[in-house]
């Protein structure tokens, strides 16, 4: 059985609590790629979700593994983008760096076009930023089979363009 | 002096008020090319503006004709990029068809440029969808000046695509 399948088993996706909040916070801090208003942005995406469950547009699951007494090492925000048919955007992701290298990113995204598809979604955006922190962000997303679809050069600041990421969930 | 400039003199941008609520509803429903849900979430920004003003994130002008008694034929709504440097979205803009060909259109652009440059934007973006109803609008954009940064594919719906316009503000 190849290394991947042994790991996945491993991990386990559920649906955020209220508890996990401050561990978010962490790996997302941790993640290294943020800045603050991006950090400030992502908790806010927690806090409503919480608040208001799917109302919100969010929906919020996270990774934990259960040998690690049920430590969170990664999570996904995504929901419907607002007047698209059957559009969802991945809105965060973001797995510990101590916890990198086993898979939890792929689980994640794989979790996130399943759930997806199953609620009638048809297409996923992610947008990134072209900024050279980001390269092994891209580079995930090219090895899990997105495609950039658009850019908008100079979006985040000069130089720093918006790349928007795409799949076709077939 | 040319047509144009005459039509100028007879048009005055002005701050939202709560008064201009019901007239932007009938603009927006006039215009034709919005749907119902469009419409909605239209109209929510103008609620949003007239709650917490520029909080929001949203700025709204509306375009009044004083020999008209002051009567309401158009408006634009714009604000700050989340998460960017400089960087303004033009979020809705519309003119009542009755009022068209006065110049109304390019009198609110002009005034949402020049009123974002002095913020301090450098980028104005503009999202529209790539459906034929949206032909006018789309060559009104390119006649104003707005280059096609980015295209996304299916994104509305199955052959529905989002065009996003740029315009950098020297």
């Amino acid at each position: 059985m190849p290394d991947d399948t042994q790991s996945n088993r491993m991990i386990h996706i559920r649906s955020l609590s209220a508890n996990d909040q401050s561990r978010i916070r962490e790996i997302v801090t941790a993640a290294g790629n943020f800045s603050d208003q991006e950090i400030a942005t992502a908790m806010e995406l927690v806090d409503e979700a919480l608040q208001k469950g799917e109302e919100s547009g969010y929906i919020i699951v996270v990774a934990e593994t259960p040998e690690h007494a049920g430590e969170i090492d990664g999570y996904a925000c995504y929901g419907p983008t607002p007047l698209t048919e059957g559009v969802y955007d991945l809105y965060w992701i973001a797995v510990d760096p101590k916890a990198q290298g086993r898979g939890i990113g792929r689980i994640l995204v794989e979790y996130v076009e399943k759930d997806t598809r199953s609620r009638g979604g048809r297409l996923l955006l992610i947008e990134t930023s072209s900024r050279d922190e980001y390269q092994p962000t891209i580079g995930f997303y090219q090895r899990t089979n997105y495609e950039l679809a658009a850019r908008i050069k100079n979006f985040y600041g000069i130089g720093d363009d918006k790349l928007i990421f795409s799949k076709e969930l077939a």
